[in-house]
């Protein structure tokens, strides 16, 4: 990777895009001035696309809209990175119009965002970007505690701070992390990322415990996902009713999966749709 | 394919089982009542396992017991069908224990169901097996008209009467037909179906218009399924409130994806989670 602004100590600029859902207003006022109180010396300069706040049905504008916006980032010169406004849904509608467009000084930024957005970091690291990273967007600052969340992928994105890692992060060869929903809907398709000899975390949100179940039978049941080194499972919070009770919670679940496919399992990550959700880069630690 | 009850005119024997959740106690008075009703000068034996009625957490008994209990019936020489109880969700945790033990008596059964068994559908249908049908199951008979719907399931598994079909079939070279969520839940699984030139009809139940969305998504950038012949959309019931509304209905995304993936759209279809429920057999009709 050529050096960044987190290598020269020249000042950050972080651009915001939304490739899914519309991004709340209120978190273009509240995250530059956590930025500012965060970074007296130094603040990043964090510029958020107009296409965050546009709408279009479910879609914070519609598929070229966001895939224009996109592009304006990541094949923007000055910016250092390119940070997801948030998730939702809609990143696979124009993750294709995206990937055939992007330029060299798309290459040199790093990528930050998880759930829907999982869908971009997959197909960016499937064609060999370097620092593309499961962790905290902009709108987790409306969290209660999201303060903590948005320092933290700032801190990734300022100054790739060791301590906004995922934990096993470093103590493993190569890790990549995913809502299971997300990469559930990749697989078979040429969005799938290659994870062999990676260690795979999955966090889920929302779902009742028999969707778990499913989406962890059709994720270990694919041929290429089972050469991951190892599944971990992040947290699985908002599970909704299961009518009757499901049986199993999800780590067990998750342990029958494991042994079943014949992955190994490897415990629980420090991931999730929360405000302690840890940065996870794809492939090998910087 | 043998000739089977169907042909011969002597009493077809059907036996019920429940891959995935419990059947209500009820089905097996309800059923063979009417049953009696609509054919009293040789009223099909309808012969509920024991199974149908075990629970173990979410589903009717555990994996093994489910398996076993499918192989009682689907290996025996005196059944001409295997009726798929209800759907809800456990066919994939006990594919692979059925799949690897079916005998010869298996190959000449009738195979009936939709929902959660069509993963079972799928894994027979890929295993060359000849009479597997997405249709009724003996739980609609609990749905408002759900007598139609069952009286449908007993004229196709008894008499392969041509009026139980859906309509297209027969008009086209061959069909297939799947709950959206199933069939992506076994893409890219040893489980997924063979679908080259079959007109696939798809419905869905329960499901927000982002999620029709993403399945679709999903169903259609999987390469082997683009060789379809053509989709059909069948009936999506009991949509979910989209927050915010989503923009466009089920059909217009499901003519979206079909335009953006090159698989002809072909129409709507006349199947779904409803007693309305057409048959809709695997492949060439029979």
């Amino acid at each position: 990777m050529q050096a960044g602004a987190w290598m020269s100590k020249k000042r950050c600029r972080i651009g915001v895009v939304a490739p899914a859902s519309r991004m709340s207003a209120e978190v273009a006022e509240r995250v530059p001035a956590l930025a500012g109180s965060l970074y007296p010396d130094r603040p990043p300069e964090i510029v958020f696309h107009p296409q965050c706040f546009a709408s279009h049905g479910h879609f914070a504008g519609d598929d070229e809209t966001r895939a224009h916006a996109f592009l304006d980032i990541a094949n923007h010169e000055s910016f250092d990175a390119v940070w997801f406004a948030r998730g939702g849904y809609g990143s696979c509608r124009m993750a294709d119009a995206v990937m055939c467009r992007l330029t060299q000084p798309a290459r040199r930024k790093v990528y930050l965002g998880y759930s829907d957005a999982g869908v971009l970091l997959a197909a960016l690291y499937r064609a060999g970007f370097e620092a593309v990273a499961h962790g905290p967007m902009a709108q987790d600052i409306l969290r209660d505690t999201g303060d903590a969340a948005v320092g933290r992928a700032l801190a990734w994105m300022v100054d790739r701070s060791p301590e906004a890692l995922e934990p096993t992060v470093g103590r493993v060869e190569k890790t990549a992390a995913f809502n299971m929903s997300v990469l559930s809907q990749i697989l078979g398709t040429p969005l799938q990322p290659v994870l062999d000899g990676h260690v795979l975390m999955l966090e889920e949100v929302g779902e009742a415990m028999y969707r778990i179940d499913r989406l962890l039978f059709h994720i270990t049941s694919n041929a290429a996902i089972r050469r991951v080194s190892g599944i971990m499972l992040g947290r699985c919070s908002r599970i909704t009713p299961n009518e009757p009770d499901f049986g199993m919670n999800e780590e067990e679940i998750a342990r029958y999966w494991c042994l079943r496919s014949g992955i190994p399992w490897l415990g629980r990550a420090d991931i999730g749709h929360d405000a302690d959700n840890k940065i996870v880069p794809f492939g090998s630690p910087p």
